[in-house]
């Protein structure tokens, strides 16, 4: 394993610090490193906070911010956060208007999320669970919430700011993971710094299709590794088969890396992507291409697609101001 | 190698096509793919281009835009743009008030930026050099221009929104690449499609110190990888010993990605350089962390330090709007 790193205990804490200085205009890393909050607190408003295991960055701490999250609550890698965490940063961000808890869909963080949510006053969740790959992976019962985690955070971010009440944002946040659908690949595994070996075997020339974030097994292992755009294909169809045929609907197109892989190449699946869309009929009116929920080094990508209606177009393109989304100001 | 890709002979115009639709609002490719502009022309001002050899994205298309680059010309991955690339650009965003080229000091580079300014009138250079690992390279008589490009290219483009003349855009490029220094470090190497192997072998103990940013050897070759705070305080010792003391001198810290390190790591990385940079007595008031001068796939970063004044902290902070580089609009 090579790593960037001191020693394994310390890392997640010396990256989060390193996060909190560095955009320290933005955030405030609590001093517990229970959570990331923002650095002004508004009242009045619902506080939006998510958290999940560390491994997935930029996400969360790196959506938090005006237009999106006031707190994030970070796990060990590939590790849900503890109820405490929540509990902590829900005291520190509620500004009297409640708290709603935006949460992947993996056991461990539902469960989690579910037992602070019980310890607060005024809390409601939003799960999140656009991965159409598979209908039950290693650590969620069901579809297990991944990129489109994003387009949720960004929307609510935005309902939030302009005064949306905590059961609007419920159901604003229900229906927004209700049109968004995601498919990833990889071409090499990650490794988790407290094991030390990669998650998973692959060989020279395969390729896994439908690959969770941390590394869950997908559809199926493919060999050798498929052109940018028969995967764009695959991908496509599938989140299509899924959400149903939607000719002439505008969409929101989102290519994301898992943290290995350059944007030379997420820019070439991007072009793959809108290429396929085409045929499909989907209107892009909204994109994006990064590293925005990573799966620590590990080389490949997902495609999400959201579709949109003025409303979600409307609070997509809201000013936002966090350390890994800005734009508007 | 295992890379999403069609063909190697159409990964350029893919990824090129892929971006300018991705962010068409802010940039269109020309129809032969020989540069990247704005889209909007802007004149009256000078117009600043910049270019290189690919592989290297963001870096330099990603900061076409408002406030940065008027165009960029892409290369061949890690090869030089050619003379008629530059010209074609220059004729397209020259808005009367001369073009200034921003050149990383490679030999390819250098020879045909110089050679599309002679076929144009009113046209100034400034060359990058803020690579302080080697003072001679495989590729460059002298030292190589690396992420301090970047610094380099948000100051003039601030500058030249302002109104600034050429002859003081060149000065004033000059001078902020004379207060830049740059140093490397490669986990891996990385893999030139067109080549199909590593550009160079490294076992899986080791490190190059003072990596190029196309593979290009450093100081020395270390087993076993070294911790954050001992790579750091390598590097930012390097950058004082060569630009001086400068306790209590107001600094710009950039630790950049080389496109296969994910931001866990960058932000810890930042987090041992600010040690690093307080022990030195330096005052970090500007911070970037991020994938900005990639070298394709490979894991690694650099650590670049730009020594502050008022002049440049203010066009440092005035507002962009680019790809990857976004503020204050």
């Amino acid at each position: 394993m090579k790593k960037f790193m001191n020693s394994v205990e310390t890392m997640l804490h010396e990256s989060l610090a390193g996060f909190a200085h560095c955009h320290r205009d933005i955030v405030t890393l609590d001093s517990d490193y229970r959570f990331v909050r923002r650095v002004e607190k508004k009242s009045g408003k619902v506080a939006l906070i998510s958290g999940g295991g560390s491994g997935h960055e930029p996400l969360h701490a790196g959506f938090v911010g005006y237009g999106m999250l006031d707190a994030a609550c970070p796990g060990q890698v590939f590790t849900s956060p503890t109820p405490d965490q929540m509990i902590a940063a829900a005291e520190a961000v509620d500004g009297g208007a409640g708290v709603l808890f935006i949460v992947k869909n993996y056991a461990g963080d539902v469960m989690n999320f579910s037992l602070a949510a019980e310890m607060l006053a005024n809390v409601e969740t939003v799960i999140t669970d656009d991965d159409v790959a598979v209908e039950r992976s290693t650590h969620s019962m069901s579809r297990r919430g991944v990129a489109g985690t994003l387009v949720v955070e960004k929307v609510l971010g935005a309902a939030a700011e302009r005064g949306d009440l905590l059961a609007a944002l419920r159901d604003l946040g229900t229906r927004v993971n209700s049109v968004t659908r995601s498919m990833g690949v990889a071409l090499s595994s990650c490794t988790v710094p407290a094991v030390g070996t990669p998650t998973f075997q692959i060989g020279d020339s395969e390729m896994e299709m439908g690959v969770g974030i941390h590394g869950e097994p997908g559809r199926r292992r493919v060999s050798p590794v498929m052109s940018a755009d028969a995967i764009a294909e695959a991908i496509i169809r599938a989140i299509v088969e899924d959400i149903g045929a939607q000719s002439e609907r505008e969409v929101l197109l989102l290519v994301n890396g898992f943290g290995g892989t350059p944007s030379f190449e997420l820019y070439l699946m991007y072009d793959a992507a809108r290429r396929q869309c085409a045929k499909h009929g989907l209107q892009i009116s909204r994109s994006v291409v990064g590293n925005y929920v990573t799966s620590l080094d590990m080389a490949g990508c997902s495609i999400t697609v959201t579709l949109l209606d003025r409303e979600i177009t409307t609070l997509w393109d809201a000013p936002v101001h966090t350390a890994a989304m800005r734009h508007g100001m």
